[in-house]
C-alpha cells in the first residue's frame, strides 16, 4: 500500500531514472543522511548512472553535495565512484570519497554540524538547487512524517528549488510521533531564545513541511538503511569506559554532578558502545541522553531503564539493532526524540543543559589540543561532525582513545597535535586505556605532566618527558608551552618515513 | 562625603593594610578587573607588601589570582613583582606577570570567558577564599553600584567565602543605572533561557547583591583606572578597516546582511580604532554593539549617533576618554549597558543576536588556523579572552592583523600556525593590509589560494606557494590540507634561530 496520500504528491510518482533528470550539472544537492539512516536509497544511484552517461559522452558533470552527516555506499559511495562530487559538506565517512578528497579530486568543508543549516540560510553556501529527501510517509495534508534522521532536511526543504522525495516503506510507518521540527528558528536580528530546558521537551512538530509546488518528484522505495554491524567492546575500549565510570563516581561523590548525572552525548564506535555497556552494569539509573545518534548501545539502556530518555538527531543501529527497535518500536515511543541538527547540536541548548560529552580522537598533544580529524597532518579521515558543538559547550567533556593505534606504530599521545580542531581552551578530560588525565583548571605545564603520566602509552611517555625536557631548556623565556619547533611534528614525520613514531 | 551608606558595610570601614590581613598564603582570590577598569586600586598594594614582608620573613606566601580579565600595574603588576602569584586565570595583560609565566614560575590558565564564572560554579577551580571588588557605591540596603567593569564580580561575591569591598569615589557616581546584572543563572539542570533578544534589553539588576555577613573589609578609594593612551590609527590599520569595511558594503549589496548590519563586537588596539573610526566616517548608521570593552572609539561612534547603543563588560577608555565620558555622563546612560562577562560573551546570545565579530591575531597559517595567544608556539603574550566566544558563535567573523611584524621579519601568514585557538571550522574572513580573504564555504586547498593572494604580504607570497606545491607533490594521498611535516614550523624556527622568518 503506497505512504504517498497527498493527492499533489502522489501525481508526482515517478521512477528514480526520472527523478534524478531533474539533477543538473554543477547543482548543489542537499540529501538526506546522517549515519547511514534516512538517506534517499534510488535516487543517488540514478544520478550516479547519469553521471557516468555524461562523463562517457565527454561532458562534465559533478554535483556539489550536502548532507546531514554521513550517508552510505549507495549514496556518497556511488557518486564518489562516478566522480560525481565536486564538493561536499559538512561530513562524509565514506572510504572512496575519503580517498577523492585526499588526492584533492573533491573540495570538502569540513564544518560544525550546528553551523551547516544556519549557514546555508545566511547565504555563505550558495543556492541550493536540489533536495532529496527521504521520508517515511506523505500524508494526505503533503505534511511529511521524517524518516530514521531528520539532519538538515527541514533545511533542505525550505530552501531548494526542486525538491525530490523518497517515501521508503522499508521505515517502519510507527515514526509517526518520534520527531520534534523546530520551525522557530530565524535569520539575526529575529531571532528568539530556544524554549527548550529539558532532554526530551518537545518544541516543534512531528512533521516536516513542504511546499508541494516544488516538489517535482516522488520516488518510493523499500530498501534497507545501511546499518552498522555492531562488534562487543574490546579490552581496551572496557578498560577506558572503567576509567571514566570511575571518574563520574568521583565527581558525584564531589557533588559537582547529580546521581542521575547530566544529559550524555556519545560519538559512534567501540569505545563509545563500550562506555554505554559500562553504564548499563552499573549502579547509574535514571539517565538521559542529548545527543546526535542513537546507536544499539543507546537500546540497551532504554530497554534496562537505565536511560530514561533520549533526544538525538539520527539512528545508527546494526541489523540486529534495527530488528529490535522495528519489534519493540511502540515500547520506545515518548523516550526517544529525534529533532533537526541544528537543534540536537545548538550550542544555547548544550551548555543550558549541561550536556557531559564523550568523543573519539585521533590524537591529543601533551597540553591537551585535541587532533579529531587528520592523519599525519594532511589525510582527512572523516570530518569534525558534533564534537566542536559539544565539547565547547558541554558542563563536561571527555576525549577518548587507546593511547596507540597500529600495533603500537602510532601513539595517541604526542609532542603537538598535527591538526587541532579542540584547543587547550576547551578539552577537560582525556582517557585512554592507560588512565584518565582530568585537566581541567591546570596550565599547559601541569597538564603535560598528567597526560603523560595517566594516558599516554609507556613505551612513550619516556621520549615525551625527555622532549618537555629538553623543550623547557631550549627556551627558558618560552615556558609557558613548551615546545622544540623542529621537532614538534617529528613524530608524525618520522611514521611516514618510517612507520612507526 | 562617603559612598558607603550601608550601616553594615559602614561598619567594615578600615585600611587597605588591614583588609589585606584577610587574604592568606594559598588563598584564591577573585578580584575586580577587566582591561584595566574596575579593578581593586588599594588592596592588591597593601597585599603585595604583606607577601614582601613574609618573603623576607623566609615565609612563602603565594595565591590564586582570577580577575574578570586584564588588570593593571598596581595589581597584577605589583603582586607579580612581589613574587606573590602562584596561578592566574582566566586572562593576563600585565607584563611583568607575562614574563613569570613564561618563565615556568606562574601558573597560567587561560580560559574563554563565558567560561570563567559556570567552571567557578561547576568546583572546577576549588574554593574562592576570598573576593576583592571594587565599586562605586554601597547603598543604604547594602546593594552595590558596581564600578567600570561588571567583568566576574557577581560571581565573586556570589561564591567567595571572604569579601574585601573597595569603594572608589573617582569612578563617576552616576554609574547607578548603568549595569544590568543578570541573576538568573543557574546550575544545569536547573538552567533556563537567556530571555534577551536585542543588545540593550535589560534581563537583570542594576546593582550587585552581597552578603554584609561575609564582607570582612571596606575600604575607600579615590584613584583612577589605568586608562591605555590612545593612539591614532597609522597607516596599515587604515587599509585594514577599508578592506574590512567594502566587504560589509558587499555583504549587505547581496542581501547577507541589512543595512544597519548585526550588532559589534570588537577587540581593542590600534586596528580595532582603525575599523571603529572607519565605521564613523562611512554611510553606516543605526548600529548597535554587543561586546566585552568600550573603547574610545566607541564613544566616537555614540556621539556621531552613528552607533545607537552598546552592551559590553568593562570600558577600556584613555584619560581623555574618562574626561570625555564624566563630562557628558548624562548623554550615555540608556545607551550603555554594562554586564557580567558570563552574559556579554554567552554563547546563547552572540549566536541568537548574530554579532559580528572583529579580533585581532597574531598569525593565520595558509588553512585559516588562527593563533591568537602565542608566540613562536610557547610563549604566552595575553591570552583568548573573549575572541572565541564571539568567533565560534557569530554571524560573521574577522581576524585583523598587518601583514608582517619586525618590520617584515616575521610574516603573520605561515604555513602551519605554531598554536590553534580558533579551527579551520571557526574563521570565516581574514583581513591584513593587503586585503581580505572570505574563507567561507571553502575547502583547506582554495582557502590557502586565497590567504596567500590576497593577505599574505609579497615577500612571503611565493615562499607559501613553493611550501603547498611542495607538500602536494610529497604526499599525494594526502592532498586534503598539505604540510611538509618536517618544514610546516621552519618559519617559526628560523626566527628563533635567525631574528628573521
Amino acid at each position: 500500500m503506497t505512504r504517498v496520500s497527498c493527492p499533489v504528491l502522489r501525481s508526482r510518482l515517478t521512477t528514480a531514472h526520472e527523478a534524478a533528470t531533474h539533477i543538473g550539472p554543477g547543482d548543489n544537492v542537499g540529501m538526506s543522511g546522517f549515519t547511514g539512516a534516512g538517506y534517499p536509497k534510488a535516487v543517488p544511484v540514478a544520478l550516479a548512472a547519469r553521471i557516468r552517461a555524461a562523463h562517457e559522452r565527454g561532458e562534465d558533470f559533478r554535483i556539489g553535495l550536502w548532507t546531514g552527516a554521513s550517508t552510505a555506499p549507495d549514496a556518497d559511495g556511488v557518486l564518489a565512484r562516478a566522480h560525481g562530487i565536486s564538493t561536499r559538506l559538512p561530513y562524509n565517512s565514506d572510504p572512496t570519497l575519503r580517498d577523492l578528497i585526499n588526492t584533492g579530486e573533491v573540495d570538502y568543508v569540513d564544518a560544525h554540524l550546528s553551523h551547516t543549516a544556519q549557514q546555508m540560510w545566511f547565504g555563505f553556501y550558495g543556492r541550493l538547487n536540489v533536495a532529496v529527501v527521504e521520508v517515511t510517509a506523505a500524508l494526505p495534508d503533503g505534511l511529511l512524517v521524517p524518516s530514521s534522521s531528520v539532519g538538515n532536511n527541514k533545511t533542505w526543504l525550505d530552501q531548494a528549488d526542486r525538491i525530490v522525495l523518497e517515501v521508503n516503506r522499508w521505515q517502519p510507518r510507527e515514526f509517526e510521533g518520534f520527531h520534534d521540527v523546530y520551525y522557530g528558528t530565524a535569520l539575526p536580528p529575529h531571532r528568539r531564545p530556544l524554549q527548550l530546558t529539558g532532554p526530551m521537551e518537545r518544541i516543534g512538530e512531528p512533521y516536516l513541511r513542504v511546499d508541494p509546488e516544488r516538489v517535482v518528484a516522488v520516488v518510493e522505495t523499500d530498501a534497507p538503511d545501511r546499518n552498522s554491524p555492531f562488534s562487543p567492546p574490546g579490552e581496551e575500549s572496557r578498560a577506558i569506559a572503567d576509567h571514566l565510570l570511575d571518574f563520574l563516581r568521583h565527581e558525584v561523590r564531589a557533588g559537582r554532578m547529580p546521581p542521575e548525572l547530566l544529559p550524555l552525548q556519545s560519538g559512534v564506535g567501540n569505545v563509545a558502545n563500550a562506555v554505554l555497556a559500562g553504564l548499563d552494569d552499573s549502579e547509574f539509573t535514571g539517565l538521559t541522553a542529548f545527543t546526535e545518534v542513537l546507536q544499539d548501545a543507546m537500546l540497551d539502556l532504554l530497554d534496562s531503564g537505565t536511560l530514561r530518555a533520549a533526544s538525538a538527531t539520527s539512528f545508527g543501529l546494526s541489523d540486529e539493532g534495527v530488528a529490535r527497535f522495528m519489534d519493540r518500536i511502540d515500547a520506545y515511543k515518548g523516550r526517544i526524540l529525534l529533532r533537526s541538527e541544528e537543534i540536537s547540536n545548538h550550542p544555547e541548548l548544550i551548555r543550558r543543559l549541561g550536556v557531559i560529552a564523550m568523543n573519539g580522537m585521533i590524537e591529543a598533544d601533551i597540553y591537551g589540543h585535541v587532533n579529531s580529524t587528520h592523519v599525519m597532518g594532511s589525510a582527512i579521515m572523516n570530518g569534525i561532525g558534533g564534537s566542536g558543538d559539544f565539547t565547547r559547550n558541554a558542563y563536561l567533556n571527555f576525549f577518548l582513545s587507546p593511547s596507540t593505534a597500529k600495533d603500537g606504530a602510532i601513539s595517541t599521545i604526542v609532542p603537538m597535535a598535527s591538526h587541532v580542531d579542540h584547543t587547550e581552551h576547551d578539552v577537560h578530560v582525556i582517557v585512554t586505556e592507560q588512565g584518565l588525565a582530568d585537566l581541567r583548571g591546570l596550565s599547559p605545564a601541569d597538564r603535560a605532566d598528567r597526560i603523560i603520566e595517566c594516558c599516554a602509552h609507556p613505551s612513550y611517555r619516556e621520549a615525551l618527558r625527555d622532549y618537555i625536557g629538553r623543550a623547557k631548556a631550549a627556551r627558558p623565556q618560552a615556558r609557558h608551552t613548551p615546545h622544540l619547533l623542529d621537532e614538534a611534528l617529528s613524530w608524525h614525520q618520522r611514521f611516514v618515513e618510517t612507520g612507526h613514531m
